[in-house]
């Protein structure tokens, strides 16, 4: 797409109000807006990440049987009522409203309860077992404070699966396929180096649940990891006798700041239960049904590879979740060869699919360097007169800094390999 | 997909307090589920015919120009004060709640304000316009009384595109080329033929505003159709001046109900000027930038499908948005060939890349068949003893219930055309 057209345009500073790091250099760049604390629109480049990680995450879950559907954002008062989370006393971060008629309703925070509802209607016999249905839906949660900027939004865009087994060795099969489903996304979005499965506590029905903890000093969590064995431990299970249980010495384990990038939770009978969620099994005996839980939020996890990729210049996508792969650079001329150059090749980048942003404006070289290194696109291509006399493109890679020249054959098989 | 593993089941009775035909059916075939009245969480085959719309919508604005994005749900209450409509009284289906601080926040009911808002933040020059920002999402009204299904939710997902224009010329023209894409959509959705522009009222800034109404006696609105010119106007306009300007004969209009699926409307300078949204022109001059409004309720537009295409047996899905292009129902038989056979067409068809339902359940044949009618996907493909007899598929069109007897090349060779 020309930058031309791209309706953003990248500020100098970001809002007043703004401390975090991730959305500072996302509204500078021109990524999300600011509606409020919290709360943030997204913008053309913004939603191009957001749906890339959405994407990946939808294959991993297929891949695992999930079945996608989309539950309401207002949920029923009675729904609530049935596990006891109605009550502002027991969850303090509902937004609740009222309907015309006084009744009150509630934005979804989370999904257990609209699942075994809904569940409740299709779920009867041992045939119906398991499923896996998820979504991805804006869920709402009043904070209190909020300036961790799409770290921890009032409004985000969350992705929930649920899985509906007939026991807990079913159970447990899934749980374990869904903690490798979750590794492979944080692979292929790019932090899979320094994201640890890490043991958290587990509830009622099971000793442990797991938390997918992605290391970075803007984490406001606190982990303890045995980098060698991979392996991490929250701050709750961090005790003498859990240790030993799980074979861990306290003399490997290192301190280290993280945020909490998604999270599988096995939740047993809790939630059937009190929606009556059974089955009947192979002998015609009536049994609970086991659930588990698996979250990722997408606003959080854009966040955190921003805190964790980003430079000093600016932002710093994988190719995976960019929102192009190649920025076209055009270096204002009198020649109007390299005008003509710069269309060419974006003509013949996006002929081979590559996604591509081109910088189409007519701005000096320093404040179109400056902003393509603040967007942050993984190659930057520059067009100009010095390159043309040579018939070569300026190639820099944007997470490295590495510089070629290449010919605009080495260039277009340079890009096949590199996306 | 395998039916065994849809998650959903058909079932014999709506809702009792569903009034609707389009849920009535939708909720009976498991496409939605009704959470309350103007409520519905969307189940897996449902989410696949939405996900359909929303993608020939995409592609179409996406065709003129447009440029996705997604604004936030939660809108603060001093963006809508700009414009007036913040208070109860002037607009009185707003959903409001509150912040932990006290503050108030409304969710949007409509997206004018919130996109003025961001684009006073990125236009000045006229270098940066036209623009035509869009996004899909939910929108909120607080309906007195919801009765109509998804024809008016009190939750909704809702493409709105706005454009930006320099001027009123360059306004008008994009005005057409929307309104040419509206009409390519609901083509493409398989209700054009009974989809007509509309004249409607056009507010301060300009004489007439457009719906596109579609014939169908669920309709709650009447329309008065000039069937020979393919023109239509709204009761709003129907006046024997007006009609005299647009050179139709009260004479050649009949009455007819309809649904409002789409509309457009000049919006002038109505919220550019309180929000200041300026921009200097080539002379240096300020001027208030011109917009345009352009929505389609999304579940409303399914809705409308169901009402109008949907017949005694259930649903009938135009190819290019059903779930599924073919439902292969294997007809149980003591014979191994059948299912066999039937997991062989299967996976020759998903080879050639056709999205199908297999009915692999163990039921009656007259219960398979029931609900192949009443799921509606386009081609039923039964395998049956009697059939791989004569090495033959019996292949029925849902919506003209014509059958023939194919082979298996044959089959494929149909199966390519008709998508």
């Amino acid at each position: 797409m020309r930058q031309s057209m791209l309706l953003t345009k990248t500020r100098k500073d970001g809002p007043k109000d703004e401390v975090s790091k991730n959305a500072n250099l996302l509204v500078r760049a021109g990524f999300i807006f600011k509606e409020m604390a919290g709360v943030y629109s997204y913008l053309p480049l913004g939603l191009r990440v957001m749906k890339k990680i959405e994407n990946i995450i939808r294959e991993e879950m297929n891949a695992i049987g999930g079945l996608e559907m989309k539950t309401s954002i207002i949920q029923t008062k009675e729904v609530w009522e049935k596990s006891g989370r109605w009550s502002d006393e027991v969850v303090d971060n509902w937004f609740k409203t009222k309907l015309k008629s006084g009744a009150d309703v509630g934005l979804s925070f989370t999904n257990e309860e609209a699942y075994a509802n809904i569940l409740k209607q299709y779920v009867s016999s041992y045939k119906d077992l398991p499923a896996y249905p998820y979504d991805f839906k804006e869920i709402f949660r009043n904070e209190a404070r909020s300036k961790s900027g799409i770290l921890r939004g009032r409004e985000f865009s969350w992705k929930a699966l649920y899985s509906f087994s007939k026991n807990a060795k079913e159970h447990e099969a899934f749980y374990e396929k869904a903690a490798e489903a979750y590794r492979k996304i944080f692979d292929r979005v790019g932090i899979g180096d320094r994201t640890y499965k890490t043991f958290a506590s587990g509830g009622t029905f099971s000793k442990f649940s797991h938390e997918f903890q992605a290391l970075t000093d803007a984490g406001e969590d606190t982990i303890h990891l045995d980098a060698k064995k991979g392996i991490a431990v929250n701050k709750e299970v961090y005790a003498d006798e859990i240790l030993k249980d799980l074979g861990i010495k306290k003399a490997d384990l290192e301190e280290k700041k993280a945020i909490e990038v998604g999270n599988i939770f096995s939740l047993g009978t809790k939630f059937s239960e009190p929606f009556g969620l059974k089955y009947k099994d192979e002998k015609g005996e009536e049994k609970l049904v086991v659930m588990g839980s698996y979250g990722i939020g997408l606003g959080r996890l854009m966040g955190t590879i921003v805190e964790i990729l980003a430079d000093d210049k600016g932002l710093v996508w994988p190719v995976s979740i960019a929102p192009f792969a190649v920025h076209i650079v055009e270096l204002s001329s009198d020649d109007p060869a390299v005008k003509k150059a710069a269309e060419d090749i974006y003509k013949k980048l996006q002929a081979a699919r590559v996604e591509v942003l081109y910088d189409d404006r007519d701005a000096r070289a320093g404040e179109k360097f400056a902003d393509s290194d603040l967007i942050g696109v993984p190659l930057r291509v520059v067009v100009s007169e010095k390159g043309l006399a040579k018939k070569e493109f300026e190639v820099k890679e944007r997470a490295s800094g590495n510089i070629s020249m290449l010919k605009e054959k080495e260039l277009l098989d340079f890009v096949a390999k590199y996306q």
